[in-house]
């Protein structure tokens, strides 16, 4: 496990093939603005000198570290994933290198170089792009990868690790359906992620079955985070005929609806139902606590570890995509609307909580 | 940055030392249960084979990695250290290799022995224990070392980053005391923590320059989540003559605070005002936002990378203690009381919150 090659530095392979360190670096990176000549002599280098792996093929030397790449280190989601990546991988030895990257990164070295620099053996990228370009890069280099809830469609031979999204979508949909709401705003992260989407479709299935006209203005897109459901559920609040529940596609999103509920002198949930997405821990502590669905995050990080290890012990890949299982965890956060809209029937009385804690703090 | 010794494994150390590779692990390890002359066969062989520095000195070559070693992945709080520290390394083109580490990890390696294993140049340790024995292997091995909010007082000479606890104390009793408060509950950390103790110092110094007699039954200990605040605040609520106020040590404590005022009926800020520590990020998302002493998390993340690869480049420590200031963040958590003891006043209007915001939602 502990055995690493020893190797030159880039600046001195640039001085081998006779090119600028800048440009042995675009080699690396995969950039198609070097001369076809100039890039088969600095790949060759690098390839005598173990940065890339011989014709694609795995290195046969094990670093016993792998990276894990997520887009954004700046949610208390970030640290479920990694605290599952990190537990797996310990048992197993490994260790667990971990970076941030920006959807703009503009920082050296892009992520899909960071296992070469880091001599490590694969390589778990979470919640991110990837391009056809980034993906022959670690072919070139020999590394092993896994996707978790990547935002692009993979390709088919690719690992990716997910949640049940469509079906959570539904159950959170079919459990304020069930408590008589019929106009059900619905936030979700950003529109082109697949997470997002399936979340979205859930939602509309689940209110097609129950025969309620999906209304396009009561569904908006934003990003996960606190700022993203305040807004989107104070646009929501704002429409002539405002939604009486809101699910939300994050538990920091519903947050931001609860505080855009305040603002608008709203209950949560006697005047207005929230359901959130994820479970983080802190759920269960919100005022009221936060009914939301669960999504198993610590589980899906062992999970990509456990498959990338197993790729690259040489196992083959039994499924490229692995769905675990959401489920909805009811708290207080969720009531029956005050106003029950058509078809007709006689109001519900006043504030509607199921349960007498929802309503005691301020 | 990218060299790295091609090394044999432990086992084939120990053969070569013709001892178990158990043995070789405790030599590792610091053990004592290993014969003086055994060790000194496999310490030769473990220098000789680049696994421990000559005579601990720092190693020549550096890998670019350092080990990011936390107490606990199980909050906010950490993913605001490791994101600081992973910002700085990422600008001098550093990997960190983060680990969990339980106070009473079995799980081999032992953190002080990660280093070696990942050979990384350093290790950052955060609200962590550490022994002399373990100390001593770090020097043996050759890492570097950099301390964050260290649970016991470290040795003169080792670098540890933290922020101005005692500070934070003194503000957040102040404030309260402001606002007329006389009872105010303290809900501190593990009372074996150098934070705890300093920031309870600043309560107990604020109130005896106020003239407010301090009373021990208010002053309780605890772990730093949720469940923690949660038990502590039920039981001060429960005294004889509770508190109007509580002081927590941490933003999860807070939450617990918040939720046991619920089950008890209880508004805040109205009736029982909360004040935290840390500032994470969901503070002003919180029902109502939460007034909290800032700990620049981040920075302290910062800075501790910044230290430990000032060391690893053979610059001198200017100071092994690094505190960064501390500063209290108003929210709506905060408010007179809704009866101001002795010295007999008028009683302040039912619910006097500073602010409309914090009573609007449930």
């Amino acid at each position: 496990m502990s055995d690493r090659p020893s190797r030159p530095t880039l600046a001195v392979i640039a001085a081998e093939a006779g090119v600028s360190p800048a440009t042995v670096s675009k080699v690396l990176n995969g950039r198609t603005d070097v001369a076809p000549g100039t890039r088969e002599r600095v790949e060759e280098l690098l390839r005598s000198h173990n940065y890339l792996a011989p014709g694609g093929a795995r290195r046969s030397r094990r670093s016993g570290l792998v990276d894990l790449v997520l887009a954004g280190l700046d949610s208390p989601w970030a640290v479920e994933i990694l605290r599952g990546v990190e537990a797996e991988c310990a048992v197993h030895g490994t260790g667990v290198v971990v970076s941030q990257v920006h959807e703009d990164d503009a920082r050296p070295p892009s992520w899909q170089n960071l296992p070469v620099l880091h001599h490590s053996d694969g390589v778990i990228l979470v919640t991110s792009r990837m391009t056809a370009q980034q993906r022959a890069q670690l072919e070139r280099a020999g590394v092993a990868l896994v996707l978790i809830d990547p935002v692009n469609l993979p390709d088919r031979d690719i690992a990716s690790i997910g949640a049940t999204n469509w079906a959570g979508g539904t159950a959170a949909t079919d459990h304020l359906l069930a408590l008589g709401h019929r106009r059900i705003g619905m936030i979700g992260g950003p529109a082109d992620m697949l997470c997002t989407q399936a979340r979205v479709d859930g939602y509309r299935s689940a209110l097609e079955r129950a025969g309620v006209e999906v209304d396009r203005d009561l569904i908006r897109y934003g990003d996960f985070r606190h700022e993203g459901g305040f807004a989107r559920t104070r646009e929501l609040l704002a429409l002539p005929d405002p939604p009486t529940a809101i699910f939300a596609g994050s538990d920091q999103q519903a947050m931001g609806a609860y505080q855009a509920a305040r603002q608008a002198g709203l209950r949560v949930p006697e005047d207005l139902s929230v359901v959130g997405f994820d479970d983080l821990p802190m759920c269960e502590w919100l005022s009221p606590p936060l009914t939301t669905v669960r999504q198993p995050l610590e589980e899906m990080g062992r999970v990509a570890a456990r498959t990338l290890l197993q790729l690259l012990d040489g196992q083959p890949l039994l499924t490229p995509r692995i769905e675990l299982s959401t489920d909805l965890r009811i708290r207080h956060s969720t009531a029956p609307p005050a106003i029950v809209p058509s078809p007709p029937s006689p109001p519900a009385s006043p504030g509607g909580s199921h349960d007498g804690r929802s309503r005691a703090v301020a």
